[in-house]
Parts: C-alpha cells; sequence; structure tokens
C-alpha cells in the first residue's frame, strides 16, 4: 500500500483492545521517528516509550482518563528539550562531525550564528522550536504505524507538568509535547471508527499561486 | 520501498537542478499533507504551493538567498492560524458535522471546553499551537515525497513576517511557519549529497519503560 492509503486507512483510534504490539513493529515505528528531520540537525526531543502498565496508569490519571493510554500496547511520550544551550547543540555538531569524518571546527561558523539567533530569543521560544520538531517525529511514526497496520492515538489532551513529574523529565532538561499511543482498536466499541474522515477541502486548504 | 527504507533515502537538498515535478506528484504530496492529523482536527493551517519564478525568486531574497527555493519546482509555505477564534473553530466543526451527517450541535459540549481552554491562552499560544500542527503535516508530506523519490528541503531559515508580505497572508489571518521545496537534486553540485546521515543515537533519543 501506498502512504496516501495509508494515511486514509488510519485515525485517532478513541478505544484500543489491549493487544499486544510485536516488538519489531515497535522498533520500526521508533526508528521512523527517529529518522525524521529537524531544524540543524539538532534533534532537540527525546522519546520515552512506556510499556509498564502502572506508568501508563499514571499517566492515564493526568490526561482525562483516556483510556487509550492503558490499553494501548506501548505509550511514547516525546519530550523536548526545555531550552537550547551551546553546551546541547555542541555535542550534537561534534557527534555529526566525527560520523562524518569531519574536523571538529567544519561547523564553527554556523554554529556561532545559530547560537548568536538563538540566545537572545529566550527559553520559551526555545522551547517551542524544540517542540515544533518533535510534530514532524510524530507525522513519521504516524505514518510508519499506519504502515504497519498498528493504530495509533496522537494526544495533545494531557497535563504537560504533571506528565513531566510522572518521567522525571524536569531534571533531564526536558518537557513533554505530544503522546502518541500504540496498540489495535476495539472496533466496536469505538465511536470514531466508521465515521468518516474530514479534512479542510482541497480548495480552502490550498492556494496555488502559478 | 518501505517508509523506512524511504526516510534513509532523503536528505534535505541543498543544491537542485530545476528540473520540473509532475502535477501528479505535487498532487500526491500534497494530499498527504492534508491527510495528517491535528488537534481537535481542526487543521489550523494552510499551504502555499508556488512553482512561479517571480514569487519563488522573491522569497529567495528573504530565505537566506538559498538557491533550492528557485531551483525547485515548488515551494510550499506553510502557513498557521495566527489566532483560535470561535468562529474559525465553529466553521470546521460544523463542516465535519455535515460530512458526517450528525446533528450540528453533536460537539457543542467539545466545543465549548475547547474554546474556554483556548481563549485565555492568547494569541501567541495560538499561533504556537496552531504552527505545530503544520509540522506533523510537513513530515506527512515529507514522506510522500521521499515516497516518489522526489527531493525536499525542509527550510526555518527565512524571514517570517517579509515571507508573510510577499504572500499576505496577514490580512488572511495566517503567518508562515515553514517552508518545503520539492524538486529534484543536482548531485554533482550538493555538498550534503554523500554525507552520512547522522541521528541521535538510539540508546540516547529512547528511553524504555518496561
Amino acid at each position: 500500500m501506498s502512504l496516501l492509503e495509508d494515511l486514509k486507512w488510519r485515525y485517532a483510534t478513541k478505544k484500543m483492545n489491549g493487544k499486544n504490539v510485536a516488538q519489531e513493529k515497535i522498533d520500526y515505528i521508533l526508528e521512523a521517528a527517529r529518522l525524521a528531520p529537524s531544524s540543524s540537525g539538532l534533534q532537540p526531543f527525546q522519546i520515552f516509550v512506556i510499556s509498564n502498565q502502572e506508568v501508563k496508569e499514571k499517566i492515564r490519571t493526568v490526561a482525562s482518563n483516556q483510556s487509550q493510554i492503558t490499553d494501548a500496547s506501548h505509550v511514547l511520550v516525546f519530550a523536548a528539550w526545555d531550552c537550547y544551550t551551546l553546551e546541547r547543540i555542541e555535542k550534537m555538531f561534534n557527534y555529526t562531525m566525527k560520523e562524518r569524518g569531519l574536523p571538529m571546527d567544519t561547523m564553527d561558523d554556523y554554529k556561532k550564528n545559530l547560537w548568536s539567533m538563538y540566545e537572545p530569543l529566550g527559553k520559551e521560544w526555545h522551547f517551542n522550536h524544540a517542540a515544533k520538531q518533535s510534530y514532524i517525529s510524530l507525522g513519521m511514526a504516524l505514518a510508519a504505524a499506519a504502515e504497519l497496520k498498528v493504530d495509533a492515538t496522537p494526544m495533545e489532551g494531557f497535563e504537560p507538568l504533571k506528565v513531566d513529574e510522572i518521567l522525571g523529565l524536569r531534571e533531564l532538561g526536558l518537557k513533554s509535547t505530544v503522546i502518541m499511543t500504540l496498540g489495535y482498536r476495539d472496533a466496536e466499541n469505538d465511536w470514531l471508527v466508521d465515521m468518516k474522515k474530514v479534512r479542510t477541502p482541497e480548495d480552502e486548504f490550498f492556494t496555488r499561486i502559478d
């Protein structure tokens, strides 16, 4: 099947059936998330992959008690850097140079320019910027799950500060941005499963300048 | 090929060769972008699809003179709602109810809750939230382009206010968030084409809680 068919097949699953998703499928989806591009290649976020039922239950209590959290096989919590720092940027650039077999100073000018731009923008801007990068990765993970016919729910309906506390994110310099559950639909009990997928009509969504 | 192979194949193309991408491929990529999920299904953004060379040239002047803007076949400018309003939310919800053949008041409680949450958060929060949704769509479009072996460059290196002015976005209640060029690589002249794709190592990027 093509990506377009996969995207038509998928929907934000509201009721999952508790069945396990095979580890190799989880790993495939995670690898798609990891391969997502990000601004300057910094990948300013991490993904917490939760199959532990107790932790899922804790998260459910701060996510409007939505059942797919605990009925999912795995819950992915995307967590972005709370701010950019020169150290964080240097670490990723140095790693990139090393992997590419380039001199460590290859991107020094780029790095200086980037930091001189980022630093004055402040922590709130930093986090918002980092959070956006995690949404590209979310998109890739959703596409990968659909390709494997694994159901998924992208979720913003949770209390980020409380999820941060459950996962100990503050100590790691991270803040949760979005959740994605992975599992299998409980088709009989999901009100959304048979609803038409609705998107903004093409003529409103696109403006063509030829 | 699988999505994972497609994601390994793609890279942020720095030098394009000016060749045209067939309309059916552009349309396929746009449809993937349109099918991306968004928070509460609001799709709070639009996509400007630019093949006009003069407009591409204008954008290039406010995008650090990056050549892929004018050497691309098409330039997509993602533009998010500058803020949420009750009217914008109602329009999308009403359309959704109509498309699903449901009574117009089906989501009234949800809508009220949503607006009572969004309204006090203010315009800056609104725009940041809407912008994040456009990044999910960017992810889908990048995956679709890679599937078709169309090269693409996700770009944040532009002056958003000036792009907004070129496209007349302010009058539409929109603000540019991210650009994506579509075209074909000029492999001989692209410094990045043969570089190793570098991503954060798995053991740093993922935390598994089993």
